[in-house]
Formats: C-alpha cells, structure tokens, sequence
C-alpha cells in the first residue's frame, strides 16, 4: 500500500496518492543538478518557485498522481546544486533512463537530472547520507565577469589568504556550531547543534577563492556563516583564540556575516 | 562645438546636449563585457532594454547630461561580448579609471565595463574597425550544465566535427555573403553583402565545439548563419560542393537556419 510505504519512509502521504493499482511501488534516486538563483530554495513554500515544487509537479506528470519527492536536504534561496540527491516512489515502470531524459524535457533548463536508478524501497536520501560536501567561491578581481555573476560572491577588497587558509582546518572535527547557526526561529530549538566536519579547506587559484568542506551534516546558515567567519579571518579581523571561542558553542557568541546564497554549491551527497 | 564635434564624427546630437561649457570635450573609448541574455540586443529601441541604452544611460547621469554612446556594431538580442568597443565623447574631467568604476557602480552586473581611456577626438568604434571576432559555441553532451546554459548553444545531436572543420576555412576570402544575410527589411537593401572573412576555424574540446570567425565586417545574422550552414555539413546535408553554391552570392539560394543567440560571442575587435 502506497499510504504504508509513506509512513514507513518518514514522508507525508499526498491527496490523491493512495489509488489502488497493481504495479509495484519503485523507490528512484536521482541525481540533479540545479542554479538555484531564480528559486526559493529545495523546498516547497506556497506561491513560490522552488527546486522541490519543480521536480514533484514532472515527476506526477510521469506518475499521472501526485508523488512525494523527498531531497538530501534543503538548500536555501540562490543556493546552487552541483549534485544533490533526491528520491520518490513510482509506481509507472518506465526504465530509469528513459525517466531522466522525460524528467529534462519537462523542467525548466535551470535543472538537470544527472542520473536516475532504483534503489531499495528503505532509501531515504536525508537520513541515509553520511557526508555532504560544499563549496562557497569568491571572486576577489576588481570586475567580476558577467557570465559568473550568479556563480560568486564577488569580494573585491584586500584578503589575507594565508590567514583564512590557516583558519579554516579549525572548523574539523565535532564542535558546537551553536554560534554558526541561523538566527531565525526556522531551525530546530533545542535540539544539539553539534555537528562533525570530516575536512575544512581554502585553495586560491589567482583571483578565486573555494572554500571547500565535508561534513556529516550542517545546520540553517552554516556553510555561509563559516565562510563568512573565513573572510573576517582573512580581513584579520579575527584570529585563532577567537574562533577558539566561536567553536565553544556559547549562545551569545556570533560568528562573522551570513555571505550571500550565490557563492554556495551544494557539490554532492554521499551513502 | 559639441554640436560640431558630433556632427563631424557621423553622431546625431541629441536634445540638451549643446549646453554652452567651458570644459573641453574628450573622447572616450570604453571597452565592455556583457551577458545579452535579458537584452534585446546592443541598440536602443523605445521601452526595450537594450546595452546601450544602460550604458549612455549612466554616461549621462555621470556627465550631467545627454551623451550619445556608439557601439563597433550592433549585437542581436541573447548575443554576448567578451570585449565589445564603444565610444562617447565627454566634458566632464573625470580621471578614466574613475569613469570606469563609476560606471561599473551604476550599470547593472550584467554589464561591464573591462576598459576606459581617451583617445583621439576623431575616434569612430564602427567605422575605424578593421576586424572582429566571434565565436559561436556549441555544446553537444546530452545533458547542458544549468550553469552554462545561457552561453551555449545545446546540440546533443549526431554531428560529424571532422565535416564542419573541413568546411569552414571555405569562408576565409572575400564572398558575396547574400545567402547569409538576415531575410528580413531591416538589413541595409541594395548595400554590397561582399565581405572579407580573415579566418574561419572549428576547435573541439570534449563536448563542446567552437566555431571561431574574424573578419573585416559581418552582415546581420551572418556568423549564425554560417554556424547554421557548419551544422547542416556536420549533420552530412551538405558538402564542399553546396558550400560553394551558397558563396557565390545567388539570390535564390539560402543557408543553414539562424542557430539561437546564446551561443553568440562577440570576442573582440581590432583598431
């Protein structure tokens, strides 16, 4: 039964979804990538054009009833996908290639889907991951060239790169990201803000800066308010001790300026 | 003068602009960057947004009045410019590294301005041209990067690269480009379609095909036209032979389709 299935994999049934019919249920991955600027974000708000609301409305085009697509997590506003990962259950046994290429003919070219391919019933593309991986790129050339505009965060005043290089291993390990999480009262309150990071580094490549890092999740903001944190670090601003202090995790302490959405790529998801 | 100067150099004057000053006029050679995709082209037309139409839009509020910006040439709707030439003549004293980051503070980022100096009063973009360059570039995997798909023309259809790279130095000489003009009224009718094409070259880099042409001036829609035609001898509808027809200047005879805009570049232009 679909409504059973639903429950079993933590997603909210759907109006509609429940119509008896013979074919078995298939659980699909996708891979997909996106430019997040012309969206508000993954996930479904009403009125608005999201990532998520795109990929359900093809996906129950193809499945003639509405479907549940569930993502590896939200992205926020602007926030570009180089490979995120999704899944829904299908009943329609249409072979995954064939699905891929009739997923990209009905969305709108800001989104791709990668790969498609049938995965176990259980698969659940948030709480399977174990790593994800960002990155947050900065232009620092006095003019930043149009065709990237939508791809950096154009930062074109001194940085100390050898500050911000050094900076950025201090995030590895488990810490309180209490001081790098959101603001807003959309995140989980009360719930641990610890989180581990696997890697956390700078690489330049002349006027470019990537901060990469890895980690086994990151909470609302997170990766923008680090690498904020990063360029204040690089504005030498602030130092070791105080982002000894950041990473203590005490309520009242804030890290750097959340930097704008479009230098931020979701790079991929791993099981 | 200002209204002589203008007159000398082929410009309309424009209302407001022959305000009396003491100031002498120095002429300006600017050198631009922009992304065509939300343009309708390089040149102004009523309650359109055009390139320059924002570029004398912020010369003016800089100047303090009316300035008429000329281009090399006009780009199409959805065309790009690595580095497209204009030229506007100025009163105001405004050191040109200054005009150049005023300018780039006021225009939208689709825009940029890479270049500013003066030059000599004389200086025409269009008519002192003696080459340009564009490039037309192709991609042909199946899948388009979302973040490059307003800059590519997106063919993932069967070509045969070794055909068009075969056929397209049949452009390099002087030709009778009428097969290759725009059909419609707005190309200048009963004008010579003769133009000398200095080299005309496909490069491929994995997926992609570049399609690189420069030459002493091109005809409107004539770079699509003629990376139409290269597609036409890729996808094996027409040879050598048909090629020659096509460059013999008949009539009766029309190329390959216009290919879509966004994989328009206009590289650069030679004085």
């Amino acid at each position: 039964m679909r409504a059973g299935k639903a429950e079993a994999s933590g997603e909210k049934s759907l109006p509609g979804a429940a119509a008896a019919d013979a074919k078995p249920m298939r659980r699909i991955k996708v891979t997909l990538s996106y430019d997040g600027t012309d969206f508000h974000g993954w996930q479904i708000q009403p009125g608005l054009p999201t990532i998520q609301e795109a990929v359900e409305r093809v996906v129950a085009e193809i499945e003639g009833a509405p479907v549940r697509v569930t993502g590896s997590g939200r992205t926020d506003a602007g926030v570009h996908a180089l490979a995120q990962v999704a899944a829904f259950s299908l009943r329609n046994p249409i072979p995954t290639d064939n699905l891929r290429r009739a997923m990209n003919r009905l969305l709108p070219a800001e989104i791709r889907i990668l790969a498609a391919e049938e995965t176990a019933p259980e698969f659940h593309p948030m709480r399977d991951a174990i790593a994800k991986t960002y990155e947050y790129r900065i232009f620092r050339a006095e003019v930043c060239p149009p065709f990237e505009r939508r791809y950096l965060h154009h930062y074109p005043y001194p940085l100390n790169v050898d500050r911000m290089a050094e900076a950025a291993p201090l995030f590895e390990g488990e810490h309180d990201f209490t001081s790098f999480a959101a603001s807003d009262k959309s995140d989980e309150l009360g719930r641990s803000k610890v989180r581990a990071i696997f890697s956390s580094s700078i690489e330049c490549f002349a006027d470019r800066i990537v901060y990469r890092v890895r980690g086994g999740g990151f909470l609302k903001h997170m990766v923008r308010n680090i690498a904020g944190t990063l360029i204040e670090a690089g504005k030498e601003n602030l130092g070791v001790k105080e982002l000894t202090v950041l990473l203590r995790g005490d309520a009242g302490v804030k890290a750097g300026p959340t930097v704008p959405p479009n230098g931020l790529f979701l790079i991929g998801v791993e099981y």
